[in-house]
C-alpha cells in the first residue's frame, strides 16, 4: 500500500506513478499484472483519470504495456531499466557522470558556450516581429548567409557570396545533400587514407564508387588520386583527419590544378581550422581556386557548440541551379530562432570575440596536455597528431598491451576513445580530447592516464 | 562625392558601404574599377580599416569583386540586384510582401504562434544548468521523447515507448533517414497515386524502385497493393494527401494484414491528422497494428510552426537495432535548445492548448471558406479535398481557362498554388490555403478569386 499524500504539492498521479514504478521494480516480475485502474482509483480514493494518468506515463516509459481486455502487464521485454533494454543505448548519458575524466574528443567545456549573450540576442530576436507561421528561407536566412560570407572571407580566405552558402544541421546531412545533387552527374568519391569514414559512409549509402587514397607527409598524395581517375575527392587540408598534416601550398595548387584539367569537385572540409595553436589558420584551398572547382564545409559544432546544430555548405557557383532543381531546396533546416539569433551574434562582432577566447583557452590546454604527455611517457609513444583542434592523437612506440589499457581505464574510471571509431578500422590512435576538460583538470587525468598507459607496456 | 557624417549614430563603414552601393546601382556598369581603399579613405578622410570593411561588404553581397593587382570591380554576372542573379532565387521572400492574399497551403497564422509562453520557457531552459559543449543525444533528448511518447498514447492512439522515437528536424531529412537504413534489407517503395511526391523523390534518391498505387473513395487500393509484390508503402491514411480521404477501419486492417504476411513495412504519415474538423482525429494505423510492421511520421510544422524544424519518427521496435548501427543514431538533428523548450511546453500542457487553440481558429477558417466558395462558385467546381488540414482543394468541373487565371491571379495580387507542385505532374487542383490568412481576410480573398475564377469559365 502506498502513502498518496493529497497535500502535497507533487500532483497526485506524479506520485502514483511514482510509488508503482518502486512497487514494479522491487516487487514485479515480468509479465504480472497490475491491478486495474478502476481499482487502484478506489483504493487509493483517487479519480480513474488520475490513474489511467500515472499507468500512461508507466506504458510510454516501458515499465507496463496495455493489454486489452486483459489490463496492465509488466512488460515482458524485461523493459524495466531504460539501460538495461536488449541492444538499445538510449542516450540518457548516466555513463558519463561515472567517469572521472572523459578524454571525448569533439567537446568543449561546458561553461565556454557564451549562454548569456546568446539569451540576450535570443530575447531580442523572439521579441521582434518574425513570422514563426511560415516556412523560412529553404537556404537559410539571408542575412545570417551574408555573415557567415563575411566571416569567411575575412578569416578564412575563403572567396564567397551570400547566395553560395547553404545553412544546415550538421555535417552528416550537408553530405547527404551535396552526395545526393551530384549523383546525376557524377558516380566515384575519393577519401583521404586514413580519414573520416563518415564521409565515406554517407558517399557510399548513395552508391557511389569509393576509392581510398594514401595521405603521407603532405597530406594526401595527389599522385594516387591522379591515376584512380575519380572524379569527387574529400579532403581536411588545413587539418587533415586524423593524422593533423597541413597540405602544403605547391599540393594545393597541383589538387586544384587537376580538379581543373579533369573537371573535377573538390569538397573541402574545414575541419578544425578554426583552432590553430602552433601557427596561424591557414587560408583555406577554396580561396586559391579560380576555376569553381571547391565545396567548402563549415561548422560552429567545434568552435561554438555541438548542441545548436549549425554547420554550412559553401556551394561552387556552377552547382547552384542544381541544389535549386532538388527539392531540398525549399526546406530549412535549422530552426528560424537559431539562425537569427545566431546572424546578430555574429553581427554583434560577439563571434570574433569568442573564437579569440576559445582559441586561447584550448591553446592553453593543448600545450599543457602535450607537455604532460612528453613528461611523463617520454619515448614510449609518438605523437600522430597535434596542433589543432580539441585533441592530441597518440601511439605506444612499445610492445603494448590495449586490452588491459582499456581494462585499467575501466577501473580507474576515465574514457578513453579510439581513432578506429571514427576512421574505420584500418588505422588507429589513442585519441586524447583535452577541450571538455578544464585546465585544472589536465594534469590529475594525465597522470591516472600516464599510470595506466606504463601498466599496459608488455614487458 | 558621398557625405559622410562623423557624428552619425549609423557606423562610419555602413554609411560608406550605403552611399558606394547606392552609386554603384546608379552609376556603374559591369567591369568598372572601384577607386583603391586607399584612394577612397583618403578622400573621405577615413581609416583604410574603415573603407575595407565596406568593400568586403559589398564584395559578401555580390555587389564587387576583388581581383588581385587590379583591384575591386563590379561583378560582371550582374549581379546587382540579388534579385537579378540568373536563375537564382534567393529566398529572401521579397515578392510575397506584393501580394494581397497569398494562399500557401502550408502555413499558420504569424500570430498563432505562442511566442510570450515560448520566450517564457527559453528563459528557464536556458538558465538550467544545460551543457552545450557536448554532442546532445543524436536520438533526442530522453525526456522530449517521453513527452511526444504520452501525446502520440493519449491523442493519436499510437502505442510507443519514448526509446522508439527519434527527433528530426523535418519530413525530408526523416524520410532519407528510413530510406538509408532500410536499404541493405528493402529494394521497393510503393507510394499513393496522386500522393506527396517529396516521399517518392526521397526513396528514388536512394535507388529504390517505386510503383504508384492508386486512390479511390477508401484511401490506397489494397488489391492494387497486393499485387505489387512491393514492401514497403508510404501512406496518409489520417486525410490522404491530396484527396482528403480517410482509409476506413475495414482496410487499414486489410493493409496490416498484408504486411504481416508479407513481412513488408508500412510508413504511415500521420499529415494533417491533428487538424479535423468534420470529425474526431482519427486514431492511427500504427495503434492497430500487432506485428510491429508500421513506422510513424509526425511532425510539429502544421500545428505549431514550419519555423522551429522539428518533427519525429516513431520506429518499429525491431528496427530499432538497424538505427543504431547507422551513423546518423550518434548525430542530434535539432538543437538542444529547441528540445528542451518544446519539451518543457508540452509538460506544462501547453501544446494540448495550444491544439485546441489553432483547431478551433482553423476550423472557422475552414468552414468560412467552404461557405463562400460554394456560395460564390456553386456547380462551377468540384471540392477535392476539404475537412482537414490548412487547405481546400478544387477544380472546375466547366470548360476552364488555366492560363488566363493564372494571369487574372497575378493581375489581381492574389497568390495561387497548384497540387502539381506537390504531387508532381499528373493530378491537379488549386490548393487555396486559410493557414496563413486571418478570418476576417477570407471573405475579401475568396471575394478576388471568385472573381477571377468566373472570368477564367470558358464560354
Amino acid at each position: 500500500m502506498f502513502v498518496i499524500d493529497a497535500n502535497s504539492k507533487t500532483p497526485l498521479h506524479i506520485q502514483l506513478y511514482n510509488e508503482i514504478k518502486k512497487d514494479i521494480i522491487k516487487n514485479y516480475k515480468l509479465g504480472d499484472k497490475l491491478p486495474s485502474t478502476r481499482k487502484t482509483a478506489s483504493l487509493y480514493n483517487l479519480s480513474k483519470n488520475t490513474v489511467k494518468s500515472a499507468y500512461s506515463q508507466l506504458v510510454v516509459e516501458g515499465y507496463i504495456e496495455s493489454y486489452p481486455q486483459s489490463g496492465y502487464k509488466v512488460m515482458d521485454t524485461l523493459n524495466i531499466d531504460y539501460s538495461k533494454i536488449e541492444g538499445l543505448n538510449l542516450g540518457d548519458n548516466k555513463d558519463e557522470e561515472d567517469y572521472l575524466y572523459d578524454f571525448f574528443p569533439v567537446r568543449l567545456e561546458k561553461g565556454s558556450f557564451p549562454l548569456k549573450i546568446w539569451k540576450r540576442i535570443f530575447n531580442k530576436v523572439i521579441d521582434s516581429s518574425l513570422d514563426f507561421g511560415s516556412y523560412s528561407c529553404g537556404q537559410g536566412e539571408f542575412e545570417l548567409r551574408v555573415e557567415i560570407a563575411k566571416y569567411l572571407n575575412d578569416y578564412r580566405g575563403v572567396k564567397c557570396q551570400a547566395s553560395q552558402i547553404i545553412i544546415y544541421d550538421g555535417f552528416a546531412n550537408s553530405m547527404a545533400l551535396l552526395a545526393n545533387i551530384l549523383k546525376q552527374d557524377y558516380s566515384t568519391f575519393a577519401i583521404e587514407h586514413p580519414g573520416y569514414h563518415y564521409a565515406l559512409k554517407v558517399f557510399d549509402s548513395y552508391n557511389y564508387k569509393i576509392k581510398k587514397i594514401n595521405v603521407d607527409e603532405n597530406g594526401l598524395n595527389i599522385e594516387s588520386l591522379k591515376s584512380s581517375n575519380v572524379k569527387i575527392v574529400y579532403i581536411t587540408p588545413a587539418h587533415q583527419y586524423p593524422t593533423g598534416v597541413a597540405m602544403p601550398i605547391a599540393n594545393r595548387q597541383k589538387l586544384l590544378d587537376w580538379a581543373k584539367e579533369e573537371n573535377a569537385l573538390i569538397i573541402e572540409d574545414d575541419y578544425d581550422s578554426e583552432l590553430r595553436y602552433t601557427s596561424r589558420p591557414i587560408p583555406s584551398l577554396q580561396g586559391l581556386d579560380a576555376n569553381d572547382r571547391v565545396i567548402f564545409l563549415g561548422t560552429f559544432s567545434k568552435s561554438l557548440s555541438p548542441a545548436i546544430r549549425v554547420s554550412y555548405i559553401v556551394l561552387a557557383k556552377h552547382l547552384l541551379p542544381l541544389y535549386e532543381k532538388s527539392f531540398e531546396f525549399d526546406i530549412p533546416k535549422v530552426s528560424l530562432m537559431t539562425q537569427k539569433t545566431l546572424e546578430y551574434f555574429m553581427k554583434e562582432g560577439h563571434w570574433e570575440r569568442h573564437l579569440r577566447k576559445i582559441r586561447t583557452l584550448n591553446r592553453k590546454k593543448h600545450n599543457l596536455m602535450e607537455k604532460l604527455l612528453i613528461e611523463k611517457l617520454g619515448d614510449t609513444m609518438k605523437i600522430e597528431s597535434k596542433g589543432g583542434g580539441l585533441a592530441i592523437l597518440i601511439n605506444p612506440i612499445v610492445p603494448f598491451d590495449w586490452k588491459l589499457l582499456k581494462e585499467l581505464a575501466l577501473k580507474n574510471k576515465i574514457k578513453l576513445y579510439f581513432a578506429k571509431k571514427f576512421v574505420g578500422d584500418e588505422w588507429n590512435a589513442i585519441t586524447l580530447g583535452f577541450g571538455g576538460l578544464k585546465e585544472i583538470e589536465i594534469p590529475k587525468a594525465i597522470s591516472i592516464f600516464s599510470k595506466i598507459w606504463m601498466q599496459s607496456i608488455k614487458k
